[in-house]
């Protein structure tokens, strides 16, 4: 399949220039990008529009797809009640079809946020792996052992199994955190990290009270931990970092991971505001955004994370010059890419991955045109997206999703929610 | 004009009960809510909602409109650089002109986002008015006399003319801020709300240097100093009251006075987060929403402020259990109206106005169906509003407005924008 989207405005995130041209794709590859041409005919399909503007899609770095489930059941609680008395008991009900449709329907929500990956971290992985197969949505699954499941040899099989299972779909080493392993399980991880010379993910410093068991357990922060460990050898992340100390951040710095920031799960659960540009200050330079499940978020949305991490920095630092708004497009879209081991869905350019979204500028909230960027990252919304484009393949256009019946996925997610949740 | 939405859930926010059946209106008025009718047949329209969510439209509680002509301009500044060198020299070039068509475009915005009425604070307010009147937009004008225009005489000239131009219009009493505004005018003012009986509002300890210069120069904070001056005698408000003390709270609570929070303006320009729940703690009652302008949110978008209000209380009081949505949404709705004194658009009822909007719930970020007021608040977006009705008349549908050419008002704001900022 050759599609050609023309007359069309792009933003590359090669570097902040605003490109009037058009994108070609081939198979699931783009195979150009640059001023207006005169290769009319020779696409499958060639879309105007109309100056719309074409951005790398976005990638959500940390999620939990499936927990869509539990979307509004159980908010307004304390984080422990939360945790223990609504989410996990009503996870232990889920069945593979159950996994199935919320997969589809979060991915559905991320496609209508321009959003053409995830990095997720859940459970059930065949189900879930079909559910982004069939639809054509790109993942990367994120290990999740802890002591209440999993085992280190069934995630060095995991590795192998779901990193040559399908061209949408790879793996990355991870468990769930610090908290919920056992030193056993960490020092199986590490040796498992230098076999495969991988990279290591996992929850780092979430909550305080996270940070404070650990040092109470170990003498020492998480990411202490990890490091001492040998976890980090060949690179990873952590997802959240809220709560890190200089050293922290200067192993991340060293080490070259990825903080992959969530700030509306941080707010609503009430764990804190991650210190990014302090981390910035202490020479780190990888930073991705993720969404965090449904269940804690609720919503599933990087216009809405994009907001906040701004926002948020420039309240942290008493400084309304802080963060800004490139830089967090940066985090959103090459940075997520990198962070994930999505190295050719960073940028558009000829050669990468055709995973993009069409922003409708033709929207109150785009105008006037005196900063793209701006727009998007300031007052960007879902209503903004006009396209979602993964592999080449439109999944998104004008509110219809291409792969999947909506309607069927809305009634069977009712009917199995009813059916968990009471 | 008489219509009929059917097949329809709808939120009275009467009470927290959603209705399974329809709503009429007849003029601008709604002349019936409630179960299904056999009434087909009798009216101008019926539309059939499939389902969707009829909500009382939000009222965007404090808002200068016509700032939309900086969107994205001047960000990533400190407040006093981005106030003084870019907000101020360059709103001195607006015309009438610009005025109309950025206060059209900054509507255009409220539409998409389910917002039925603003509470404006700007100037050159009889093309501000026209832009309203001529869509067909609810708005209430706040006076905004300082010491760099308008005098007390020229504030009751407006009160006077706004409260009997047009029956989509009002007008309230206020001034800008005691830091902008000479005892002699506040003292004026204050005899005005008297000889009016009439409420007073003002921006109102949005920076923690507003309230310490007030402390200089009056040895009390804004909220004493007014109430001393006798302005709250008929009630009022405040708009932002991110720094008060138990003192102010109380004066609030006593004068019931409306709260006006914009915790996105209040993020991005790094002014702080405001103590909702301890003002309630204080016997506060009456709380309100608003974007501020676009030129420091910098988007006009209800779903976005309702997240912040709520995510952001729990933050600031470490507790997820913190600001329940429901009272958010009562915030948005039924607190807007009575802060702008739109006594007959706070709920949807029979003989209130027709000022509504329809939640397309056949989004996946609407799904399940565990708790719709959850859904709205934690995961809403403009992508969800299908259509928002103004005083009994259909003002925007399915992406599209009834009573403006959105491309006439794309091209004249991006051409005076230009002129204006070069």
């Amino acid at each position: 399949m050759k599609l050609r989207f023309h007359n069309a405005k792009i933003l590359t995130m090669e570097n902040e220039n605003i490109i009037d041209g058009e994108l070609h794709t081939d198979g699931g590859k783009i195979s150009y990008v640059g001023e207006k041409t005169d290769n009319s005919g020779k696409f499958d399909r060639e879309i105007d529009l109309n100056g719309d503007l074409i951005i790398p899609g976005f990638k959500d770095a940390h999620t939990h797809s499936a927990m869509t489930f539990l979307r509004s059941f159980a908010d307004d609680l304390p984080l422990n009640d939360w945790l223990y008395n609504q989410v996990f008991p009503h996870e232990a009900k889920l069945t593979e079809d159950a996994i199935y449709v919320f997969t589809q329907l979060a991915n559905m929500e991320y496609l209508t946020s321009g959003i053409t990956s995830s990095f997720d971290m859940y459970f059930k992985l065949p189900a879930y792996s079909k559910a982004n197969i069939d639809m054509g949505f790109r993942t990367v699954i994120c290990g999740s052992i802890n002591d209440f499941g999993g085992t280190v040899e069934g995630i060095e099989e995991e590795f192998n199994t779901y990193n040559s299972l399908h061209p949408l779909v790879s793996y990355q080493l991870g468990f769930h955190a610090e908290y919920t392993t056992k030193r056993e399980t960490l020092e199986g991880l590490a040796k498992l990290s230098q076999k495969y010379k991988a990279p290591m993910y996992t929850h780092n410093s979430e909550t305080k009270s996270e940070v404070e068991g650990c040092r109470e357990r170990y003498g020492m922060t998480p990411t202490q931990l990890f490091n001492k460990l040998g976890m980090f050898e060949y690179g990873g992340g952590g997802f959240h970092c809220v709560w890190f100390d200089g050293r922290d951040m200067e192993i991340f710095r060293d080490k070259g991971l990825f903080m992959v920031t969530n700030p509306a799960s941080n707010l609503k659960l009430a764990s804190g505001i991650a210190p990014i540009c302090e981390m910035k200050r202490h020479g780190m330079k990888n930073f991705a955004i993720g969404t965090d499940g449904a269940a804690s978020n609720n919503c599933l949305d990087m216009f809405r994370e994009m907001f906040l991490v701004t926002a948020l920095q420039k309240y942290r630092e008493d400084d309304a010059a802080a963060c800004p708004a490139f830089d967090v497009l940066e985090m959103a879209t090459k940075g997520g890419a990198r962070a994930m081991g999505l190295f050719d869905c960073d940028v558009l350019a000829v050669g990468k991955f055709a995973d993009f979204a069409v922003i409708d500028l033709s929207q109150p909230n785009m105008r006037p045109f005196h900063n793209l960027a701006k727009n998007l990252v300031y007052a960007g919304s879902k209503q903004n997206v006009k396209m979602t484009v993964v592999n080449g393949k439109i999944l998104y256009e004008n509110g219809e999703f291409t792969t999947v019946d909506k309607n069927e996925i809305y009634e069977r997610a009712e009917k199995i929610a009813r059916e968990i949740c009471g």
